[in-house]
């Protein structure tokens, strides 16, 4: 494996594009200057290259290991001393408050560096990334003495957290958690059940871990509005002592295999309540909205490492002659390159990737935005877009992510097949990016049941409001009848959800999933033309570059004729609402 | 897991749909009686649920062994009893030439059971797998002495055989083959050469194993014009000497680890031509033709224990409440069966899963007609069906039977990920089926720049007039606005191919995969239209079966409203041509 990082690619977004090199001029982010940010960058592609990339081949075929009798993990060989390099660099440090150490950069930048760490080793990666939704949680939510016990030490790295909120008779439905909290004297809690699926519940890497626990206390209503957020930590900060918070096993998984997922035995361990009883539901998203993006970034990643090993391996083999005639004339055969059926495929690879990173960092910049921006109205709207795209970019990139990391093994053929080559590795790794911290099923229905309807319908609006905002700024834009089309497309979807979701709850279910595909298509189409017509203005002005400027040109348009028709079978799809989805009865499923 | 053969939409689709219960009628079949095919099924669905099932788990836990200092190689636990025992009940002698110990049945029975063993365990299915492509190799191209020689033992199973194509340097590219045979005085030849990829290239199933190797001759043209094929037996018939064919290690891979994936040094092995020299890669065609058949069931097979598994895990997991209200009130929540995105899972599943089965039966009766129907321009026609749905089978039930097996995985959630659930290794397994025997870019070749041209496109003629004459035969066919929309997309589709291709073949190539994919759709929606017509008749004839006719009438609805509705994409797609996809120079592609 010799991932480089797409460096030349995500400079383009954040400077000629998107303009987060700009994010400096607000007062929060005055240090992200375009030269600190490019330095960051460079640092960061070479750490992932030369320091993370190499344990990600011993990672999977060695695993994590549990040892019943000190019920602890040890991460596979390298881990220790590449998390401990990632620590000393002060990655973990990039985004957090600088009130605790943390370096107090922009979200636009951790997701950057997020795509580079997964492209790596997506298990080395999952450590520090569920630690930073902990930090997020304890940040927002947490009494001062929470915070001054906890983040310093979650943000250095010195620490890792967890998310527990997963039980066996409970995933997608929290309502349901056992997990309970007993209040104790000292005003601390005792936390008693088991939590599953627990990544980094145990390993070797520091020696303490902060498990963010969701239980019930005894008064707690019935349902999601009973559930209280706790800090539990595995060693007790005052004392050193070892809290009963035991790992009794690891999952045995398709891939992922470096990462611990555990088995969480809570025995009566000390815990403190975060925030307000009864208000875990809101402070668990608060992580969980974070890690969705953050996995979105894990889809993408892994499909970027896919998508340098193919176009590789198709630059290299030979293997029959171009249907145009010879390209190697004094080679046995010509590169598999020339082939337009493997050039689909990596059309469809490059394409979609270079889309979904627009789509990742556009989304990162609002996220920015609606934190830092000095003007109420613009920090609202962004935040509009932050929460209807989050659904989207934690779904379509995991999807897509995989689908692509599966077209590259196709690329390859029988070799793609052996474990010889990186690539079945990234498709089994990647295939857990669709289900974990939501399904996509669920990010649908986030989408369609939850984010359209809030705020009378606001959050879309605003999204309308960008695209066809560009198209009346920008009388050049490229593409402008394709992406007028499938913004169109959009409206009428969402127009159909409007009419017969408030009746029948039931066909916004039968609508979900079509209708975030569409979204994501037709956003990344506003983006494939902001990027073209970008590509064109620096032509235009000489600028250099010409080989990445052209590329773009001939991307925007692959994505225009090739990728984005789908949206008129998806929209299809949706108006045919819920009527053969739902007329099977029991008995006929199997008969 | 706990497969249970399809065997009502098996009887449906055979008896009510196809008519294969007639084939009786045929002299050569005459001894397939309705009833005889019944208790066919009947055998063969206990032999795959009780012998071959068990055996799944662990092949793909332990995997082949390769023990280097005799170059041997030990298949995992359990298979060499089941395989005795698929042996003694007759299965790998089901449709293979009376006259050497076969049972003569017609091939669509074999179709059947091949699903059935692929999918309770695909890896051991491999071993008479390929014996099956020996024997018909040998059959139809082999001296009367080598038949004599070897044709009773591999129909007994007694003996295995294997496909020797693929070299480090060439697969799809055959033309580059090193492989030398040098004549022997005693008309025999000395093989010399690596191949690699070799399925049961060695194992401990069986005493002998019959190599079928594509070599060159000393005179040999350049190119596949000059590739012969030979037998190579691991152990020679006369004197019981050990031959020098070695297995040189296994392939490690990402699935179908019960299968031994060889390294085959022929080191001057014994070896004798098949039918003429120069010939080979028409006789490799007969192999794998059927082999093409066989991995299309492969992908079939997988897809339905996934469905299996994940229907049983729907209606069992409660997760909470139906948007209609609740639907299991006295339990904590409702079977997920009722959530609308998880239905559209399931039933993309059941519905494409029940289709291919349909083409693959259909396509496997045209078979048997090609062989055994008196009247010629019957076989003639039926021969182009065969030809040009080979392709179609291989490449679409693959693909789409990895789809399925994937969203079956989905289902799951977090549990498909663990391999406490049988379907993670079903992804893993399949995922080679969409690579070997030609990749499914090489079928889409096949079919558009082959298949289409042959006898000046009377192939393709008569897929149109199949589908379109049963249109004329039923007025009251189902879905019949639909399927005349796909077939004329399908028209359209046929002629820009037939416009653009002769003066660019490389039209002919971006064409490819989404024509494939296009004929494929198109000839399922014929038979979901069937299926519908059949049901709405036997419905009016009270013949019982209420729940399967009513599932099918819904499952043709829905693949009309759902996922036919592809198609315009996939014209759309086809007649934007090559342009953007040809775009890109060398230097364009990373930058």
């Amino acid at each position: 494996m010799s991932y480089q990082a797409p460096l030349n690619d995500i400079r383009f977004l954040l400077n000629d594009v998107l303009g987060v090199n700009q994010l400096h001029e607000l007062p929060n982010y005055s240090e992200a200057t375009p030269d600190l940010i490019d330095a960051i960058l460079e640092e960061a592609g070479r750490v992932a290259a030369e320091v993370i990339q190499p344990t990600n081949r011993p990672g999977d075929t060695e695993g994590c290991q549990f040892h019943p009798e000190t019920a602890s993990v040890t991460t596979p060989t390298g881990f220790k001393e590449a998390y401990r390099q990632f620590v000393e660099g002060g990655w973990t440090a990039l985004d957090a408050p600088v009130a605790y150490g943390g370096q107090g950069l922009p979200h636009t930048l951790k997701f950057v560096v997020d795509e580079m760490m997964c492209s790596s080793n997506l298990s080395l990666g999952m450590y520090p990334g569920l630690t930073h939704g902990a930090i997020s949680a304890l940040h927002e939510h947490g009494s001062d003495a929470l915070k001054d016990t906890y983040l310093e030490k979650l943000i250095s790295g010195e620490w890792t957290g967890t998310m527990c909120l997963t039980e066996p008779q409970c995933g997608t439905d929290l309502g349901l958690i056992r997990t309970k909290a007993t209040p104790a004297d000292d005003g601390s809690y005792r936390i008693e059940g088991t939590k599953i699926w627990i990544t980094g519940g145990e390993h070797d890497l520091t020696d303490n871990i902060v498990h963010l626990v969701l239980a019930k206390l005894p008064d707690a209503p019935k349902g999601t509005k009973g559930i209280s957020l706790f800090v539990v930590p595995k060693v007790l900060p005052e004392t050193g002592e070892r809290n009963p918070a035991w790992c009794g096993g690891l999952e045995h998984k398709m891939g992922i295999k470096g990462s611990a997922t555990c088995v969480m035995n809570f025995e009566g361990a000390k815990g403190w309540l975060v925030g307000q009883p009864h208000d875990g539901m809101r402070q668990m998203f608060t992580m969980m909205n974070e890690a969705r993006l953050m996995v979105g970034m894990q889809g993408l990643g892994l499909a970027e490492t896919a998508f340098q090993e193919s176009l590789g391996f198709a630059r290299e083999r030979l293997q029959s002659r171009s249907l145009s005639g010879p390209k190697n004339p004094d080679g046995p055969a010509d590169p598999v390159l020339v082939h337009p059926d493997v050039r689909r495929m990596l059309m469809r690879q490059k394409v979609l990737n270079e889309g979904m990173r627009a789509l990742a960092l556009f989304a990162g910049q609002q996220l920015d935005l609606s934190i830092a921006h000095p003007d109420e109205s613009v920090r609202e709207s962004a935040d509009d877009l932050v929460q209807i795209l989050t659904p989207v970019v934690k779904a379509f990139l995991t999807d897509e992510g995989f689908n692509n990391a599966n077209t590259g093994l196709q690329v390859l053929g029988g070799a793609g097949f052996t474990t010889d080559w990186p690539i079945e590795q990234l498709v089994r790794d990647g295939r857990i990016a669709r289900i974990y911290e939501g399904t996509n099923g669920i990010q649908a229905m986030d989408l369609a049941g939850r984010k359209l309807a809030l705020k009378n319908g606001r959050l879309i609006r605003n999204l309308f409001k960008t695209m066809t905002g560009f198209l009346s700024d920008h009388e050049d834009a490229a593409h402008r009848e394709g992406l007028k089309h499938a913004i169109r497309t959009l409206e009428k979807a969402t127009t159909w959800i409007g009419e017969n979701g408030p009746s029948d709850p039931e066909q916004v279910g039968a609508a979900a999933t079509p209708y975030l595909r569409l979204t994501a298509l037709t956003v990344i189409a506003y983006l494939w033309s902001r990027q073209a017509t970008t590509a064109q203005r620096l032509l235009d002005a000489g600028a250099g570059q010409t080989d990445l400027l052209k590329a773009k040109q001939t991307s925007a348009q692959y994505y225009f004729d090739k990728l984005l028709p789908e949206i008129d079978w998806l929209l299809a799809d949706i108006r045919d609402g819920k009527a053969s989805l739902m007329a099977l009865e029991d008995d006929q499923w199997a008969v």
